[in-house]
């Protein structure tokens, strides 16, 4: 069936465009398609916009569908009429036979809004809009952008873009973006706000032979469909086993962690992200006017819901690679080096340690075991070397990895070094035993599920047994750090998936909210909110004046921190409103002295009260807090705290909530944890406690309206509790 | 001249080997050559254990020899005689014709010490010595060595190993390693420790159609020559224009950074350093018998010394072919981004500021000169970009460098996306124009001396117009990370190479050392050592009782800490020995506290004194100190100080002595030097002195004998100055 001739067709009995029983479907293609699964695989489309001028876009998407082999009808659509490339074109959208899955549009943004008015008249699904001159214009793209969004609603039509490079399908060969040469179909998915890094992904996966691609979309403005819609549609097809996402800015980031909460149990998300720095968010933001937030929260909260990072362009498609290909190492395994030389190997230990990836420690048994393969002179600690070795026997590979794979300590087996190119460095007659170590090497890999990854100095070289590895779905690498980078990414992902259960924390369904008021409460105010949300907040009282300061550290019955209470001041020391180890007799004294302070304070201070709390016994300073994230929402915080919050740096965020276990690993990835288990004179601390106050501190800001931040520092802990010392609670 | 004429010459007039009128000589090639510079590019070699196995190394090097095209001298050694590859095969080293410059000994460990000492006794200037078995082995090995090192001393020959690789000379054709193919003549030469990173830095080059090699060496053992030598004779040669070393641990450091430090004025030092982990440290032990040294200490020394460190090992070889081939951008100034895409643009302003390179700003003129070029609604912030303008139109690029030239902000121009590609991503034709362009930007390159580095996502297509620029000089990387790096690492160089005066810091030449007592000094005996070796540690007295006690505070006519002075206990503070805002008034009861501290301290401690200071206003904790690294010698600490300083890890580290201009550097390297310039309550502090403090401290530890470490922690710095509040001292 060519496409022409469905083109001649007109049949009103195929209004619908897809499902013809003549067309081959998809096993994952149902009859209650979505709009967006119609968009994503498309079997049909409409070119509006549609030219016959061979230098146009309206004429080269269309080339590039028939070169790509796009097996279903394509309608140009153009008021001229006429034939593009031997299919008839349509003057109208309306006139259109079909109402088609998808309309490309490749008309100026000022068209836009009305052309897709058209569509949605048309039942036509979708449109990806290439067009620009909206939102990444600053100001003076406002106008259009609104006036997109309002046909958007309008129309009902679902929208890629707009700014957008387009989108492909390699499945259906449904070419929008027009590559040199459509991949052939493959495991990987990929989304990104940037048309040439779309290039680079294909491009780096034709370097390394790596697989291929199922759908690649550019997401431009997502002034519609956007990341987190996309990878929950994505995860549903089989065709796609990882998403490799570029972005230089999340929307609707807290949306984006819900979708990836879920997504993530099932399709590993691999993520680069751009505009970290200063600059790259100034670049990014006038490339399609998205703000990627704060860097440091992004990293944490993105990882707590599951999504890999990388840090470097050339390693988000290796890694997708990786994820889309290779089985999970068990938990609490480690990694086992094979290598055929020192360098390689312990270059592959260093960059392992610096990803964070666990070294396995091998049994005596595995040992004795490597010995008796590779000699009694063999260094069979991890990393194994298995020396000149397999300079004329490629098989001690295989037969090493055998060994390794049963030990139960290895989770996964990295080899690296000059491997399958001992018929390039040594002897040519080498390249059969090469190959057929390689298929002894997927036979183990299929049998034992052990996820293996190589890298190989030569790979570059493409030998015949590395295609062998990765056509059983083994990748090879020529880079080290690629190989150790995406050994952890393994891990990050089995270890993300085993702790499931414990970062599950729930709110009460009918919860209520409280509202925070604009700038900054009083301290009183704020523990206040705190307590209604059940967040225990210590001994404190609340006084007006110097007798019921005096009446407050009575009912304490022990010398007491006398503070201002005011909404005016934010750091009540550096302006002589905290007076401490007030005693009942000196209590009107440090009334007195901070009644003083406000006199003279710029502006004098009138209208204040006091609070008092009893005195802490010596601990650690620490700081607990919460913000609500422009981009991800609400964010708890901890780290070291006292006056130094800032110059220490020493904190970690989570997205709100978290679970005490989750908290759990917020302290433990600070600085200050290490002197929670007693240091010097510093008490022994109960984490646990600490963890379910960050815990409980996380539910309660979830049901906080109107949060700008919250910051308790510092919160003193010591070996008989925990104890908020500075309250400070601000409102947007 | 064939080889073979050259192992039938007898002749005795030729006994040095080399210098035949009838050779080529090289241009730098003097007839006063040292044994180094014999080994490192020798004229005539003798293969001792020469085979006529295939399977032997000592056949194959000598195939390799011919193979590679070494147009000078080849001697086989056997006892057995006879001839190999055409060649006839010399009984032994005795009749030798020639006192040839190299020997590479292929026989194993136990026949190499007498094998040295004969090639001594013949005039023979070098070895390579190919053997494991010695040092890297352990216990097992270190006879060996030491045998290996007696032969050394007896026969006076140079030797590069033991447990090898080898060597190569891509200039004369000297492969001793035996690559699949020598590569040509280039101005990279590479020190490794590993023979498969010497193959990875080879397939490297190879794959990116980058500059290829002078000489490539294998180090091993370096059991006589080692880093520093070698590079002090690579930077003599011409050939040579940069050094890539991978190290898996220096035998001397302190020797190493005093040749980096007068190399790198001529010729760029890129490094990799293996057995950085504690795992991969355990791994280098096995391989080469070498220690890494402390990862923090070293990273800070190396560059110190104008060491340009790489982290990865796949940047290794990318990294020093930039700087081997690229001029260095001026001082001041920034790196401009041209990019055809927001994407790339993005990620490479987002990847040159984590490596921590300066971003330009452009002048109005120049953007206004970007706008005729590129249009009005073009982005021509800095990143540049000029979107679809190239697509048809290559030249845009050369007339935006020449733009961007002529800014006296711009240092650097990194241009980025899919440059060099049109033709394979939009048409064909776009070739030639492709072409001319990169032959432009070659012109400018050369006419303007303004350094250019390239990245394309389609390097790995290796378009012709990217071998114009290479051929110019010019880098084109596949990543936008190296491209980053690489930039960064051009402005290290150049900012180090500006900031030489500052980094001399001169001993007096008639200094004299004091011997640090082995242990932990007494704190009085070490403030002497510090006085004594010019080092101001503020004012203190030393008190064996009360009276005296009471004596000292009346001499600073302020309170004071009265503290246990002691060479047995490290921790005063802890066991009780400090007694602070003492006046004269209390002094005796301070002493008696202490005494009775002391009496009841495990074991009682009998013997004692006490050293009285003034107390010292609120301020900044600091950390300065000094330790012995076992690598690289004396090495200054600054950080933040405290008992927490460390679980702060907040400190900067330098091999000593520094400048006071290079410990302002040290300051603003740490998270506390925030504030430093006054902050809160924290009072603003004098850099200037705490960095005289720093580098006269930095002096007096080079005339420490037997030190091991020395804690001024913590010293308080505060607006009247810097106050040494506790100094501890502790010999080897």
């Amino acid at each position: 069936m060519t496409v022409g001739h469905h083109n001649e067709a007109t049949a009103s009995s195929r209004v619908l465009g897809y499902g013809e029983p003549d067309l081959p479907a998809p096993a994952h293609r149902h009859n209650e398609a979505t709009a967006l699964s119609r968009v994503l695989e498309p079997r049909s489309v409409a070119i509006i916009g549609a030219s016959a001028n061979p230098d146009k876009r309206g004429y080269q998407i269309i080339k590039a569908l028939k070169k790509a082999g796009y097996n279903y009808p394509i309608f140009p659509v153009n008021p001229r009429g006429g034939a593009i490339l031997d299919l008839p074109v349509y003057p109208g959208i309306d006139v259109l036979p079909h109402a088609v899955d998808i309309a490309v549009i490749v008309r100026p943004a000022e068209e836009v809004p009305d052309i897709l008015i058209q569509c949605g008249k048309k039942g036509i699904a979708g449109a990806v809009v290439l067009a620009h001159g909206f939102r990444e214009r600053g100001d003076k793209g406002a106008d259009a952008e609104q006036r997109l969004r309002d046909a958007l609603d309008i129309s009902g039509v679902r929208i890629i873009g707009p700014n957008t490079s387009g989108m492909l399908n390699c499945t259906v060969r449904a070419d929008f973006i027009g590559l040199p040469e459509l991949p052939p179909s493959g495991p990987v998915s990929v989304l990104a706000q940037s048309g040439n890094m779309i290039l680079s992904v294909v491009e780096d996966s034709r370097t390394i032979n790596g697989p291929s691609f199922d759908i690649i979309a550019g997401l431009g403005n997502q002034t519609d469909i956007g990341y987190g819609e996309l990878i929950e549609e994505l995860s549903k097809r089989k065709t796609t086993r990882s998403v490799a996402i570029y972005s230089e800015g999340l929307l609707d980031g807290r949306g984006f962690l819900d979708a990836a909460d879920r997504v993530a149990q099932s399709c590993p998300i691999v993520m680069l992200r751009g505009g970290r720095s200063v600059e790259g968010r100034k670049a990014a933001l006038s490339h399609t006017g998205s703000i990627a937030g704060a860097d440091d929260i992004a990293i944490k909260v993105l990882a707590q819901k599951g999504v890999i990072l990388v840090d470097r362009s050339d390693e988000l498609l290796p890694i997708a690679a990786l994820l889309a290909t290779s089985p999970l190492p068990k938990p609490k395994t480690g990694i086992a080096v094979l290598t055929d030389g020192g360098g390689h190997a312990t270059l592959a230990v260093d960059a392992l340690s610096r990803a964070g990836a666990p070294i396995a420690s091998l049994s005596e048994d595995t040992k004795a075991r490597l010995r008796r393969v590779l000699g009694d002179e063999a260094k069979v600690e991890n990393p194994v070397d298995v020396a000149s070795a397999a300079d004329a026997y490629p098989d001690v590979f295989p037969e090493c990895i055998e060994i390794l794979a049963s030990d139960p300590q290895v989770g996964l087996v990295l080899t690296n070094g000059l491997f399958g190119a001992y018929h390039i460095r040594f002897d040519a007659s080498l390249l059969k035993a090469e190959n057929a170590a390689a298929e002894r090497i997927v036979a183990l890999h299929k049998d034992t599920g052990l996820p293996l990854v190589f890298h190989s100095c030569y790979a570059d070289r493409k030998p015949e047994n590395h295609d062998i590895l990765r056509k059983g779905d083994i990748q090879v690498f020529p880079s080290i750090e690629w190989a150790a980078t995406g050994s952890k990414a393994l891990y990050a992902r089995a270890t993300w998936l085993s702790k499931q259960d414990s970062h599950v924390a729930k709110l009460i369904p009918e919860a209520k909210t409280v509202f925070v008021p604009g700038g900054l409460s009083a301290e009183t105010a704020a523990r206040g909110i705190l307590e209604k949300l059940g967040v225990d907040t210590g001994k404190w009282l609340s006084a007006s004046d110097a007798n019921s300061v005096e009446a407050a550290i009575s009912t304490f019955a022990s010398p007491c921190a006398v503070k201002l209470d005011s909404a005016h001041v934010v750091h009540k020391s550096d302006v002589g409103g905290v007076r401490l180890g007030v005693t009942r007799e000196t209590g009107r004294e440090a009334v007195e002295d901070i009644g003083r302070a406000m006199t003279s304070h710029t502006p004098p201070l009138q209208k204040y009260g006091f609070i008092v709390t009893p005195m802490v016994d010596r601990g650690a300073e620490l700081f607990v807090g919460a913000t609500d994230d422009p981009v991800f929402g609400p964010v708890v915080l901890f780290g070291s705290g006292g006056v130094l919050v800032e110059a220490a740096k020493d904190v970690s965020f989570r997205a709100a909530p978290v679970s005490p276990e989750e908290a759990l690993n917020m302290i433990e990835e600070t600085r200050v944890a290490k002197i929670l288990d007693g240091f010097r004179h510093f008490p022994r601390v109960d984490k646990r406690s600490l963890a379910n106050f960050i815990s409980s501190l996380s539910m309660a800001v979830l049901r906080m309206e109107n949060l700008a931040e919250l910051d308790i520092n510092p919160i003193i802990a010591n070996e008989s509790g925990i104890y908020p010392v500075d309250v400070r609670l601000v409102g947007k």
